[in-house]
């Protein structure tokens, strides 16, 4: 029995049942002040008062062994979640950055040996250990800011036999690291260069050979598609994405980065999980994913990295979509770990509440990769991952910002990280 | 003797002499790859090639004992100096920024209870051992993302005491913290309640009171103003500091934050060491800046945080005017010591390059503050303060973003962060 003691704060993001929070409820919080949180055999058994905590764990714990964490002045939060990410690649690119701030443009770089076909070339050449161990030091930080819980997608394989690969490695690092993987096969990322100027080719590739391999091999829950102007086209996409789901993986996109495209349209049309990115979504597109009630998952940092404007997301709330927050961590336009500072870029740069971006990074985010029965809140039954961070209050942690305050992470009731530091069994 | 051993890339920052960089210079950084450094008596004794330390160390051990560190794979910069800091105050003011995200304006955000006088009543309050003990875990911090000296304003006292006592708190911590602490003065940062509508009267008390007593105490090194539209005139700017000129303090001023007002070409006249934030200087005052030599230090993250556009970085770099960076840390407007991440936002908001935001970080922050002659660069002879990062290149700290890449940390030749970790002696 683990119990945590006399927490300034613990927002729960509880009471929502079954649903992402849509509107005003992505700033109710379920908080108790003066908090206390018991875990057993994995999972929370009580979440109340200080005080109703301590006798739950006289009452239950029966000569068991107990061990208290205190969370004295700092405050408890569902372990964070990431809903989407590139976590398995091989390399950086950190030369175009310097490029792009000497006012390099995408053909600029492409001719200088970047742009996502060189990671795709790296990934391809590295051995499934080297991704291994390169998705591992990033998992380890994603950990360290109090992330339990990371979406992967492949997509800079971009043959079959590397995009398995990518699968696989999320596959074997679930297995052995704290940090619970869920896996998206997005073979549809680019069109790779033995396909250029054959983009219908290389979808029926994706459809015909990549799916299935990956749908019989278990390696995927979702299919995702960069449907974008010069990329994957809506009717490319749709094709793409209907045929996953006959294979059992479930939609999402990557819709409306660059250019309104009728990318938030078709999530709504197919029921996508989500759509994501959605700079340039069209009022219409929001309207009909609201509807559908399709989790728009916002990524300010890749705007910011890129040096653009945000999405709306002030109008996505105000129009019901329901909203989440992630990284996009990826070689090229979102190279960080850190979720809690997206939640600082999500108020700073797109006006969202200290209050809605918990929820987007916690209960909205397990609806967007179909784990709400068992993780995003702090709730009897669930799955006890929590994090415990070095701050008196919620609205402390984007107020304090570009820090990371996390101070204890428990991922399935085990703590591994205390006082910032990795705990190894 | 301790020896850097092979690292990636050494940033030396060396071979500037005793002037900060400019224009085209700030891109320079006297790189050395595959790198060796020694260092004995806390400072730098050799800097050059990985096989040329280690000839050097076979030659002058003689029998001393060496602690060898290696740097593979990872790169060494001079330790980071951040210049402008509102280090010592009481609490913290995190309820402010929800209200300005849901629209509060300056005056609402008085009404409720914050706002910088909010600081002043809760500073005035705290004893002297609070004070070092909140300034102490911000200190620690500041040197877990790899700063070793912070300049640290007073300026939440507001009246002689408690100027003091803020003071006195930079002194005692100066002395036991290993992150070197440069005092300023500013009793000018805002007119106590005491004082309302009677600015006059609080310059008097500043000029006839506060300065003479700080200097006679030997407290402080500068003596700053925050100059602007409501606060203090450029006049009462002009008064204080050249009174602090007599006394001994050198001047810094808070110039053209909110409005363009004369800020810079006040700091021209004056001479002042430095001018700070500059968000609106003039065209004219930026010219007379650059002519003088005045330091412009810029606080892109104070911009970030309030949600405004940020100093025009590459005029003044075009103009020649030498470019520092800083957090501005302070409970209000900077709520971080993360001055890696300031060089991110230095980049991504301000187009200044991963040069030279490394340039104005270290070598260009020693001259903010009159250090230049001990820090700021790796040169035989100086101070053996540096970084090591987990990072290949130096292009990548701004790549890899918003997180903190600090591995080991040297301040006067002695290891106080390695591997991510506080040592203690
Ligand atoms: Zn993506
Ligand atoms: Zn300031």
């Amino acid at each position: 029995m683990i119990h945590i003691d006399g927490a300034a704060q613990i927002a729960t993001l509880g009471g929502a049942g079954m649903k992402p929070k849509i509107g005003r409820e992505m700033a109710e919080l379920g908080l108790i002040e003066d908090g206390g949180i018991v875990i057993e055999d994995g999972k929370f058994v009580f979440v109340g008062s200080s005080g109703e905590a301590r006798r739950y764990v006289e009452q239950h714990s029966g000569g068991k062994p107990v061990t208290v964490l205190s969370a004295a002045g700092k405050t408890v939060t569902p372990g964070l979640i990431d809903p989407h990410t590139h976590l398995v690649f091989a390399g950086s690119r950190e030369f175009e950055l310097t490029l792009r701030l000497q006012g390099a443009k995408y053909l600029d770089i492409l001719q200088a040996g970047g742009g996502i076909l060189s990671t795709t070339e790296r990934t391809r050449e590295a051995s499934e250990e080297q991704l291994m161990a390169e998705a591992e030091r990033r998992l380890d930080r994603f950990l360290a800011h109090g992330v339990t819980t990371v979406e992967a997608k492949s997509g800079y394989g971009l043959r079959l036999a590397d995009e398995l690969k990518q699968l696989r490695v999320a596959r074997r690092l679930n297995a052995v690291h704290p940090v619970e993987l869920v896996s998206t096969f997005m073979g549809a990322h680019a069109v790779p260069p033995e396909y250029k100027g054959n983009t219908d080719a290389f979808v029926r590739t994706v459809i015909e050979e990549m799916i299935p391999a990956v749908a019989r091999a278990g390696l995927a829950e979702y299919c995702d598609v960069f449907c974008e102007k010069g990329v994957f086209t809506v009717e490319q996409s749709r094709e793409i994405l209907m045929a996953g789901k006959r294979w059992g993986l479930k939609p999402k996109l990557h819709a409306d980065e660059l250019v309104s495209g009728g990318g938030a349209e078709l999530a709504a049309e197919l029921g996508a999980v989500s759509a994501d990115h959605l700079l340039h979504a069209s009022a219409e597109g929001i309207r009909r994913m609201a509807l559908k009630g399709v989790i728009a998952v916002l990524l300010p940092g890749t705007a910011f990295f890129l040096m653009a404007p945000p999405a709306d997301a002030r109008s996505m709330i105000d129009a019901g979509v329901p909203v989440a927050l992630s990284t996009d961590r990826n070689p090229g336009s979102s190279p960080t770990e850190s979720l809690p500072f997206i939640m600082n870029l999500a108020c700073l740069t797109m006006k969202m509440t200290p209050a809605e971006v918990l929820t987007a990074c916690t209960l909205n985010a397990a609806h967007a990769i179909g784990r709400a029965s068992d993780i995003g809140s702090i709730e009897a039954g669930k799955q006890a991952d929590l994090v415990i961070f070095d701050a008196p209050n919620y609205q402390y942690l984007q107020y304090h910002y570009a820090v990371n305050l996390t101070d204890t992470v428990l991922k399935k009731g085990r703590v591994v990280i205390h006082d910032g530091k990795r705990v190894t069994a």
